[in-house]
């Protein structure tokens, strides 16, 4: 028995909230400069929810999405594992509560559980999928990984860095979008730059600049560890502009990406495959130093600019007018250059740079090995973030927050409705009993796809004979 | 490139507090009748912790005895995975706090986070584990997973079911404990029978006789469908008798674990594969109404009882004497049975059933496929469970955990010595900052092996060449 082949991505979803405040008017709430957070940060949506959602229903509203779009079988499916650090029980898992319909078909046989570590969970659970593919556990079903977040600070400086959603990866062989198992380069250490020690409160606590500095070490053990592991396996030598063709960061906030894609080639330029008259300067700059050297990021930043806007910026789109997903973040980007018909060549390599804080990161990738055409097609994401939501005001953005602060850890309430403005067909927060069980109910599905597209897309979905 | 072979567990050992209160002293102290405990649960002894060890602290304890006496290279380890339910951070995960020793060991570059459902979790990372080193991820280094918690109940009747302990296991291949991946079961529900939705304590919620139907209904399903497994991939019939030699069960408590034999007792019967007069009286129950069935309760534990006394029973010994470990507990029968040397039976199936509230279920099983010696001397179980552990009185237990709930939670505290009694070479919390930040101390280890045994043992350590 041989390892299936061209383990990825076969199908692809994502759930957002449909209410959102933008980066202008916080600007203007919170009394800064203007272009604070939209040029500041890079960023220019944020998604956001009251109450009336909460992890669990936002995987619901998420999985339900790719099952119905897909037209996939609930027997088709052998695992479902979840990325997330928005934790509502420490025990129970946001996974068994994704069951019902599965059960219902007669399908309780299904692998996966919740991937803990800020926001590179989704990752983890990513890369258990795709072994466990290649594994002799498998038995021919798909994968599907849920990765995402509800990120919420308290007032302050960090508020605008928030974000919320869900990818729905489908993952099986014959993939368009196959991984390099072999070339997965991490990068581990403990660290306090961002963790969530408050139990009883939904709000991390932060130290940004140590985290700046810790997500930019963990770009540079990556990506020289990635290097290395090419050039073993490849017997030539990896540099950013040869080596691949686009490049996915976890996304923060925009400015970062920014940041460390000028790291990168920060990164060449020290291990001498690339020249830069400019950078070149700051290569005996100590790497401590170098993180919070402000010339020196102007320096690569600058360099890298051309490259950036062209093989970068274009898939930062939806966490620009999403926000920070957390989990979700980097697949979000990996969403919008599905998006984008302009990305999609093939044998083109996408670099993926996972981190989470605390820390673990990764840097892998991916080749575009098929038309990407149906799965742009069905995620819809351009006119979903555009023409699908709804603007909220800042003041009534700021009450929804306190509202999630005063239900967070709530007991014995009803929400008698769906919150305002929610998407046909997604999941939310029905009520919490006196004893902290969660119930959930459904806002009716409005069928947007077309019953041929539906047939067509459902010939994607098959048994593997293994 | 084809998968390694007979991949499972290497090596194995494991940590568990060095206090324990017996059953016995709790049923005077609770003013219960005698053998409530020690009878009615089937538990003999429960170990404890006060405020000094966290989850964090139990898993470094455990890694650097398994790294220590198999006399381990730091850069031998490429994944390092947790199973536990003892959350302390809602997003930084406990392996990130291990890194210490492998990152001055120059290896960073090692995959793996938390994964949590209940006592479920430790499952769901061996599996990932054995998976990623039959993927083409796999890069010839061991993968280590650590599962384990501290169980601790709020004053009451559940009290008596804490525990605490962490089990260590390095995985590979060409190992003497092969797992048949190809018969993993698995039923997964939404069920709400423990759970930790206070987040702010360290108790659980908990509804004990739906979970102990939860618990043997996904015995039913899973054996049910291991059963079909098996009998498509052999062809041929599986009965509880000639299919397995010795049954592993998570054990909540030992009265549990032999309830659940006797339900696969009551499965064979209704499947037609054994003949038995007592039990086939009770074939027409509805299932639901089954689980509470006390007079079919009483015919499947009696008419599998010397069957539960040869083949069950012994490998409930570390779990009677430690107590619930949660995402341990199930391996901690496994370390029971390696610590047997007359269970040492070369081609023995050993079928294992994992389960975690919530919940999540797994049935499978491993192959006993070389020598365990090496691992029976190396973790010296019974010898550590009955003369290297200090008996404490029920009245500094209820103070212990007092203590417990104190601290849970607590910021700007420091912890000058190590807990009294600790064992050499453990690890210990020293300390809270006021960010919430945590520090850990070791006990200075003694060194216990002889040189010569870690040089024999190191044999056992390679890359392998992929």
């Amino acid at each position: 028995m041989s390892r299936p082949k061209r383990v990825g991505i076969v199908a692809s979803d994502c759930y957002f909230p449909s209410t959102y405040v933008s980066q202008a008017s916080l600007e203007k709430h919170d009394g800064v400069s203007a272009g604070k957070y939209e040029v500041g940060l890079g960023q220019n949506k944020m998604s956001f929810t009251g109450a009336g959602e909460d992890i669990n229903s936002m995987c619901l509203s998420a999985i339900t999405g790719l099952m119905e779009k897909y037209n996939l079988n609930h027997t088709d499916i052998g695992r479902i594992e979840i990325g997330t650090e928005t934790i509502l029980d420490k025990s129970k898992s946001t996974k068994t509560t994704l069951m019902g319909d599965f059960i219902a078909a007669g399908n309780s046989d299904i692998l996966g559980v919740t991937n803990i570590n800020a926001c590179y969970g989704g990752t983890a659970a990513l890369f258990n999928t795709i072994d466990w593919v290649e594994s002799t556990s498998w038995d021919g079903r798909y994968g599907i990984v849920l990765m995402g977040d509800i990120a919420v600070y308290e007032k302050g400086p960090a508020r605008p860095t928030g974000g919320a959603g869900v990818v729905a990866l489908l993952v099986g062989p014959e993939a368009p979008l196959v991984f390099e198992n072999k070339l997965r380069a991490s990068h581990f250490e403990d660290a306090y730059d961002f963790y969530k020690p408050n139990l009883a409160s939904e709000y991390p606590a932060v130290d940004g600049h140590l985290s700046n500095a810790c997500y930019l070490r963990s770009v540079d053990k990556c990506y020289q560890l990635y290097a290395d592991k090419f050039e073993r396996l490849e017997g030539k030598k990896f540099d950013m502009v040869n080596g691949a063709q686009r490049y996915l960061f976890h996304q923060p906030y925009a400015k970062l990406v920014q940041k460390s894609f000028g790291r990168v080639m920060y990164n060449d330029v020290t291990r001498g495959v690339l020249e830069n008259e400019e950078i070149s300067k700051f290569r005996n700059v100590e790497p401590e130093a170098s993180y919070t050297d402000r010339a020196l990021d102007k320096a690569c930043v600058g360099a890298s600019s051309d490259l950036y806007k062209s093989i970068v910026y274009p898939y930062t789109m939806a966490s620009r007018n999403i926000g920070n997903s957390y989990a979700g973040s980097l697949y979000f980007g990996l969403l919008s250059l599905i998006a984008d018909e302009t990305a999609e060549k093939l044998g083109d390599r996408v670099l993926m740079f996972s981190y989470g804080s605390g820390l673990a990161a990764s840097m892998f990738s991916l080749i575009i090995d098929g038309s990407l055409k149906n799965q742009r097609e069905v995620c819809n994401l351009k006119e979903r973030l555009d023409n699908e939501r709804v603007e909220i005001s800042a003041e009534k953005f700021t009450q929804a927050l306190a509202e999630r602060e005063e239900f967070y850890n709530a007991k014995s309430f009803a929400v008698n409705s769906p919150p305002k403005f929610m998407s046909p067909g997604a999941s939310y927060l029905s009520g919490v009993d006196a004893l902290g069980r969660r119930s959930y109910q459904r806002v009716p599905a409005v069928r947007t796809l077309a019953a041929a597209t539906a047939r067509q897309m459902h010939t994607l979905v098959r048994r593997f004979k293994i």
